[in-house]
């Protein structure tokens, strides 16, 4: 089993690449061969017994598809994306990153096959809930219509229509997700506007103060990264012709308030830690975080037996557990 | 007032050009130009006073798009695309010319307002109803997702969204609308899967015979030629701002079975028309046509002020007035 992941050296890439280490096998084949490609070498997994190789390219960049794609690797787990703001801000850069890189890698997938002989990947691509766009309903359910606000969420659209049309002409074999806010998101604040949501767990339960922005009956949509990575590997084993021909599925995930992540923060750690949040509302990131989605009805993943965690404080615990070595306080 | 038209020279581009050299004017502007673009070169019209340009280009062809946005027209018509069966046997030619033509027009419409000064044309595309795939609602509302279950629809949707996102941006003033079968198509019997619901009006009405491949209970959605060309003016006149980001409406049309057609041909030509069709079931179209959307609920673009026909009797009074100088029989 040979598995290729692009955009390794992320946050959720990492993860995977670990997850994928420990584990040894999937679809029950042992891994025997791991290819990590990220704009900057990602590290060499520690206590992995196969053949690695790590490449620092760009799949936007001419010719790095098509040598990706002529490494024949069974798994492809196509992570890689400038994030929304950034393809806000460079309209040129998004389109070029976020969707013809990913053409780029479907049309090479296609080339190989076409010029080497038979090759059908399993291809898992993640996409994002910013392909819809308010006004929503309660909950946002399989069937509601693609319409992003944002060219981050037209780019991924693009995508999962070239996927599902890649998919039923039988040149890949595309499964995209779409992952909820990654929660609790480890590593330091950024700037990024959903930073907030992660930021008043993460800081606090480091023992650091942090800013909450927006009140606390904004609701939104959660999963942590060891979900994430669940989806990922489950997406890459699970039967595809279940899909039929609409490939992307929303990820299940936790719809929580603001305040319900402080109380589930209070009942697993204390209120001293929680008294490390301080209120600073900041308009604009309240008008931005207002056009979010904040509840989806998944039942076609969960029926596919995709998992997320039931509660903010199972979330909490998982933070804890993965990334603060089981200890609270800075 | 300065229109382009990409597509000029096929079935629609024709009539809407007539319509406007008819007319006259455009938004209460009297035009002044015209420029007419298609991969053969159309004719030009008859009795128009102002400028006119024909083009022999190829939209997906290097430098075309950047050429066309040069021109700096006020309206602009993009109808030029291959149909559903090329773009479904030519997978490289569809996604050239239906997907990457009209992104290199958004693009050069970008470029020349960057390079050249504000530049904000009105763009009317046409998109189809092949963006939607089954399983279907009784009645494809305005909120149903896209789902295209051929490589046209996919292009199609793809354009849509692109659209939507360079309109957003300020980057063009777009307006896209999903036309209906239009019916009668004038001319000739051709190969495509559609063409019979066509065919067994217009071959009758000239005294020839048809030949019905599929059951009389088979509904479709319908428009004949001249409401499609009334949707493209009223697209080009409306205030777009009513629209906000969902850019690409759901033409009106008639939702009518087979039954209903061959009754309606009964009803204005008599049953001698009537007994020139010929049934002869094809196992081929049953299976093609039993994927096609049947009705519409089309809300949104009826309260934006766009018409259709209301009878089948009506569309086949309109291809006796424009297409046979009001005269039935061969």
């Amino acid at each position: 089993m040979h598995i290729l992941i692009i955009g390794a050296a992320g946050m959720v890439g990492r993860k995977l690449t670990a997850a994928l280490v420990k584990s040894g096998q999937l679809r029950g084949q042992a891994i025997s061969r791991l290819t990590l490609a990220d704009v900057i070498a990602a590290d060499k997994p520690a206590g992995f017994t196969g053949a690695v190789e790590t490449l620092a390219t760009d799949l936007s960049a001419p010719g790095t598809a098509v040598t990706l794609a002529a490494k024949r690797a069974d798994v492809i787990f196509h992570l890689a994306a400038i994030v929304s703001g950034e393809a806000e801000a460079d309209f040129d850069k998004g389109y070029r990153i976020n969707m013809d890189g990913t053409r780029y890698l479907l049309e090479a997938i296609r080339q190989e096959g076409i010029k080497a002989g038979s090759y059908l990947p399993r291809l898992v691509f993640t996409s994002s809930i910013g392909v819809f766009g308010a006004p929503f309903p309660e909950a946002i359910a399989d069937d509601f219509f693609l319409t992003p606000l944002t060219s981050y969420g037209t780019q991924k659209a693009i995508c999962e229509l070239l996927l599902n049309d890649y998919s039923r002409k039988g040149f890949v074999d595309g499964v995209g997700i779409r992952l909820p806010t990654i929660t609790v998101r480890p590593g330091k604040p950024n700037l990024a506007a959903s930073g907030f949501f992660s930021n008043i767990l993460r800081e606090p339960l480091a023992g650091l103060e942090a800013v909450l922005p927006v009140s606390k009956d904004v609701r939104h949509w959660f999963a942590s990264p060891r979900a994430a990575v669940g989806f990922l590997i489950h997406a890459a084993e699970m039967d595809s012709s279940a899909l039929g021909w609409r490939r992307t599925l929303s990820a299940p995930g936790l719809s929580a308030t603001v305040g319900e992540e402080i109380e589930a923060l209070r009942r697993v750690a204390g209120d001293k830690v929680v008294s490390l949040i301080r209120d600073e509302p900041n308009p604009t990131i309240i008008k931005i975080v207002d056009g979010w989605p904040r509840n989806f009805d998944t039942k076609r993943a969960r029926a596919l037996g995709f998992k997320a965690e039931s509660t903010m404080d199972e979330i909490i615990k998982i933070h804890i557990e993965d990334e603060l070595g089981g200890k609270i306080g800075g």
